[in-house]
């Protein structure tokens, strides 16, 4: 095949990926047949996204179904959750990751109370509720995206960060489905995406997208948002997100909160696009949530050529956190929930608009 | 010669500089002999910062007069006038290129009401007045230096952005001045660096010449720069700029604005550091600053590699206007101004502290 129709498909016991580090020159697809390689998968960012690393975590397990040589289900269960510790490490910041992991393991479990099932009927239970997770997550794409698109109005200009499209989730997109949703309803909308360094994957993916779905996008340089912001260009923000606490932060791509606060600063409304299941009502507020730290290699170089002084000290957060104050309204499958947020997050979790 | 004793030399007839775009991997030195080399210079940015644009554009002047063939005076104004012109083209928003090319034509033009003085006369005036230009810059910056290191404290972390250092000047540095001094001063400072995308001034200017110095420096994406003001981690802020209001409006190097904001956002001071020949009294307010807007390859494309897709449409402004209502003073070679910036920028430019 030469291009896949979703981010990640289950092929018979293979995970396919579009390898994303090499967009928007080069097309791959790679393939895996282990937890292990999906694992890295994640780590390296073939595939990234929180809900696209939820989905590649359910099919990492069901693979380690697969790749387990137990004759017993609790010598499986075993497996697995030897599985699930490989997968976690992968990347701490996306809840996703940890939310699918566990939904695989409940799965798995939901069997330990029955005599009448085999090793067997595990393993495909697994394959069936990583698949199912794949498209609950298409799913609650196109839900999100006629929530938010509401909130855009014909002649909108939008400023988006990182990467929120079909490429961060299964299929559709968070953030930037929203935008896709209002393009498809004849709203004639246009994009000022952020290049989003270190990784680049606002000009690397969001461009390329974006340019694909016909929608009118203008890329800059992340420190420009802030001058088009100033000049009134930009009447909406629309981003995504890791990780959303119970009082409304929001722990996204390094460089949201700049976004977040400039749009306050300017008076323009600023809307993560959250599916529930990156809502982690445990956590009280964004300042528990762990930052990951990625190699300096990507502040230094890009594409492997030398940008920075040999030996340079690097700070390299992947992540930072919004405070709730800067975030006018969290759009989830569920509906948009506003402030106070210990409230409304509560209800779209329970699954009340 | 291996290295300059500044960023720009004039010997006998040459204009020697740094090429700044080739560093920090590379250290080459370009040599120039006609004013449109010098243009061509600045354009493409061999040589950047306000006041080495200054500098060279003085030099460039000087070039001027001996390339002219001119056997009177007045046709010698006329070549000069010329050459003025296409220097004034060659970058639109740094100050000191139009204020160094206007003290030379008036070097020039002093010469007229007297008829004594020879065509080479002139020619050696100007060429004595893009030295003093040049020398002046230095003896500036120590002052400035001596003014700004006294906001520093020992123990303190400094964030600055794009390139302040001795290569933004003649010698010493702006910001990076400020910086340096209080370095030289014994108190113990750290900076985060901003690469400052898209030409990276950060990642290949600042982060080499604060190595070299002995400075303790990390280098962080753009987009870190918040994340790390909110944790704290942020005592005082120090820029340059490019051109100044006289309501204390500061245009400089895109993203300084996001700066700006953030930093009032978390409690931070706010300091930019501008010479006087930066400051124009005559613009009422910042948005009256022409905003270069330059190549989109700066965007799409890093040491000629490819990072965003085929076609795309790029926004490049080069410059943005942070509004004096985020400047916590405005540090000068005659003092530090303070709100009122109307009253305090008036004494500072009249040379009073």
């Amino acid at each position: 095949m030469t291009e896949l129709e979703r981010t990640i498909e289950w092929h018979d016991g293979t995970v396919l990926m579009i390898d994303q580090r090499v967009l928007p020159l080069h097309y791959e697809i790679k393939a895996y047949t282990t937890y292990q390689g999906v694992a890295e998968a994640i780590h390296t960012m073939v595939i990234r996204g929180a809900p696209a690393i939820g989905a590649a975590a359910g099919f990492g397990m069901a693979l380690a179904g697969l790749q387990s040589t137990a004759g017993t289900r609790s010598d499986l269960l075993h497996d697995l959750e030897m599985a699930a510790e490989v997968l976690r490490k992968s990347r701490p910041t996306a809840v996703n990751l940890f939310w699918a992991i566990d939904r695989m393991l409940k799965t798995s479990r939901r069997f330990e109370t029955s005599g009448r099932f085999t090793v067997d009927d595990v393993r495909e239970a697994l394959i069936r509720e990583a698949q199912r997770i794949a498209d609950e997550d298409v799913e609650i794409n196109k839900r999100m995206a006629e929530y938010g698109a509401a909130l855009i109005k014909d002649g909108d200009t939008i400023l988006t960060h990182c990467n929120t499209g079909a490429l961060a989730v299964v299929d559709y997109g968070t953030a930037l489905g929203v935008i896709r949703r209002a393009h498809e309803q004849g709203k004639r909308v246009k994009v000022f995406a952020d290049e989003t360094r270190p990784r680049l994957q606002g000009a690397r993916l969001t461009a390329w997208e974006l340019m694909r779905w016909g929608i009118d996008v203008t890329l800059i340089a992340d420190n420009a948002a802030g001058h088009y912001m100033r000049k009134g260009m930009v009447n909406i923000c629309f981003v995504g997100s890791d990780r959303t606490a119970a009082n409304g932060d929001v722990a996204n791509k390094i460089g949201t909160y700049k976004v977040a606060v400039l749009a306050k600063e300017n008076g323009i409304p600023f809307y993560p696009v959250v599916p529930t299941s990156t809502i982690d009502l445990r956590l009280e507020n964004g300042d528990l949530i762990p930052i990951e730290e990625r190699d300096e290699r990507e502040v230094t170089e890009i594409d492997g050529e030398r940008i920075a002084p040999i030996g340079v000290k690097v700070g390299n957060p992947a992540f930072d956190v919004t405070p709730h104050k800067y975030v006018t309204g969290i759009v989830t499958e569920n509906g948009i929930a506003y402030p106070p947020f210990e409230i409304s997050l509560k209800r779209v979790v329970a699954g009340g608009a």
